[in-house]
């Protein structure tokens, strides 16, 4: 009777840098086994230490612009003058080997994501305070005070699409905001619609 | 910057006679201090031990009937020739209060509190199988075959609307059961809709 499909997830996580994002993830992939990213695709050269197909697919040009025009992204932009892109292909091939997938990406991400999978759950993430955010992105001491202002200034225009978005978590406390996660994350199990093949034998009785 | 109004949730909770649901919300109740229950209101005669306005708020025929002219029943039935229901007002003075209140009702109920309260959020829970649930009735022996038989019937017209639920939760092992209706109380308070009010003043910035 009981049949589980298992299929995985499609989460989006979104929110300000120097919001504390990763270090979040960490702690729920610790938990949450099942929980992976797709390698996205990029135009940006490759960094120090960085290989093909392991931490991006480095692209040209050309190439990520052909991807566009074949429709493959689930969603894509441009940072800093370069693409970045998530193949709609690889969310699609994790999901069915029962992967969650993880985005994270910023607010246009998101709002792509959540048209083209209605299915997805998107959380955003924000710290106690902007002060706090602030504070944060200055405490780093990695980016010029240009580069914060600017970063402050993005976080501002990203909330105005918190609205949009399934869940807040606050990022106050690393812990608590992993165990908010993970409690999304379980909740997203026992949606009904993802329980439907449970109880199908049953209802047609 | 952080506000939280604290306004608590409304919970409804259907499932078959037998499925084990009042044992799980005992365990849910231990972990979630702020889970209460409404206390509803019956024209069914008192039983030994049982005092007004403890278990029940005991009304004859026609006070009830005079609340529900009044519209004062955010839902009601009748079972074995005795109503049953829960008070709008009294829901709402808990909520307000910051309680979650749980209501322990039929998929008719259910049907009503969605309507009514579209913020509300929804679990159907589920045994492992019909055959279990059969099992678990008949194991009770405390009553007769015609009783049970009723109730499987019942049961198995109830999971025709499971898919108008939000989620389901399977009764295999009770604290497995518990944890996954904890999980689901925790994301509905990361709700963007039920933390707007933390990010109020930071997007009208």
């Amino acid at each position: 009777m009981l049949k589980n499909t298992k299929k995985g997830q499609l989460i989006v996580i979104s929110g300000p840098s120097g919001v504390g994002k990763s270090t979040v993830i960490s702690e729920v992939r610790r938990e949450r086994k099942s929980l992976t990213f797709s390698i996205s695709y990029t135009t940006r050269k490759p960094r120090q230490g960085e290989e093909n197909h392991v931490q991006y697919h480095f692209l040209d040009r050309a190439e990520f612009e052909q991807m566009i025009a074949d429709g493959q992204f689930l969603e894509y932009a441009v940072y800093e003058n370069n693409y970045y892109g998530t193949a709609k292909q690889d969310v699609e091939n994790l999901i069915t080997a029962g992967y969650d997938v993880l985005l994270d990406i910023d607010v246009q991400g998101g709002a792509s994501v959540r048209n083209a999978c209605p299915d997805s759950v998107s959380i955003f993430v924000i710290p106690p305070s902007f002060g706090e955010l602030s504070r944060r992105l200055y405490g780093r001491k990695s980016e010029t005070a240009e580069v914060i202002q600017g970063r402050l200034r993005r976080a501002r225009e990203e909330y105005k699409e918190i609205p949009n978005y399934d869940y807040l978590v606050v990022n106050d406390q690393v812990t608590k905001a992993a165990e908010e996660v993970l409690a999304i994350l379980k909740a997203q199990d026992c949606r009904v619609s993802a329980r439907l093949d449970m109880i199908k034998e049953d209802i047609s009785l």
